[in-house]
């Protein structure tokens, strides 16, 4: 059955892999799986269509036969269960792996949303600047305690799994801000999940659609 | 084999059910499954022995034999995958289940739980009563989106599940906002979830240790 996700028609990030279709696109190259990929507007994202497939008004949504799923986590998890290579067989192992992939999303990120999202909510006041490092020592928090159990580790719990895929993606949310590069376990760790093949090919693809857009740009400027 | 859960030696709340180890309860409650608990101090939450079992230093942990598990969502999807109950048997309806119990956690949880953290960061700053209608008001997205899936149902997606059980707690977190109260239908699905049966077993489990600890305080203080 053919698996159709859907990602921006113009990603805020401009293609540098930011977007949350890559922890699915790089989920499904990992297990070998094609897909197809819908692209949304902005304002298509809050149409009774896409709400219909995804009541949070997000992308990526995840589509085959009968099945509509919406977050990355469950989509990510999904791949998982029904494909080998992204979750250990051993049934402890793998209600560890579990255990990270809930970690990454609901205590590793939020700080690092919350970080991210303050300068748009609340960017302009004067008082940002007091804000801003208060958020920051809050994502401090969770990366001391990453970094402490990670420690000379490749992966967080012995091989390669779905966890650690959303861990790195979670992390490189951090790009730019200088945060990461303060823990030099954490940095060779996301570089040892880009350096994956699949993870390449998912990059590509997802940068392929930002150039595109940028292409038809040029073109209708001239 | 002996389940053993860790939760607060003296909770936040008093017993009044909004720490993470109602939602293990909750589960293990549901399913007939009889568990131990061991208090942990907040002190011991950061020492050594604890944070080998729960690297961000928290509660609850579920051990049992070989098997030790931190987050509530892998938790409580742990217990739902061993025991009928708490996820339903079809595997699409299934995958919508686990895909609830992720939006619970990285789509609604974080937003409500940056308002509350922002008391205890921010609150005393002059420019709190700035920062707290921005934070309200993203509450209030997600709420507005998830009040117009629900609709006039009664849990998430069809049967009541494992996301209904982290949904319902999840929301509870608001108590004492007002926020909830402006969604009638929200404010009777968590009513729904606290009359049933197993979250009542639950949470006078958890008053039990905040009134024995408020027994010894009077104690100590004779």
């Amino acid at each position: 059955m053919t698996i159709t996700i859907t990602a921006f028609e113009r990603s805020p990030d401009g293609g540098r892999g930011l977007a949350r279709d890559m922890r699915v696109r790089w989920a499904l190259e990992e297990v070998g799986r094609p897909y197809e990929v819908r692209l949304v507007s902005f304002k298509q994202m809050k149409e009774p269509d896409h709400l219909a497939l995804h009541p949070f008004g997000q992308i990526p949504t995840y589509e085959e036969g009968d099945l509509a799923l919406f977050e990355t986590g469950a989509i990510v998890f999904h791949i998982a269960r029904h494909n080998r290579g992204l979750l250990p067989e051993d049934d402890n192992a793998r209600a560890r792996a579990i255990t990270w992939m809930f970690a990454a999303l609901n205590t590793v990120e939020p700080p690092i949303v919350e970080r991210e999202q303050s300068r748009y909510v609340v960017g302009d006041k004067p008082w940002y600047g007091e804000l801003l490092p208060v958020l920051e020592d809050r994502v401090r928090v969770r990366l001391d305690q990453l970094a402490s159990r990670l420690g000379d580790a490749q992966w967080l719990d012995g091989a390669f799994s779905a966890a650690d895929l959303i861990m790195v993606l979670v992390l490189r949310r951090l790009e730019g801000s200088g945060l990461l590069e303060e823990y030099p376990n954490l940095s060779s760790y996301v570089a040892r999940g880009e350096a994956r093949p699949a993870y390449k090919r998912a990059f590509a693809s997802q940068l392929a659609v930002a150039n595109h857009d940028r292409g038809a740009e040029d073109a209708e400027r001239q």
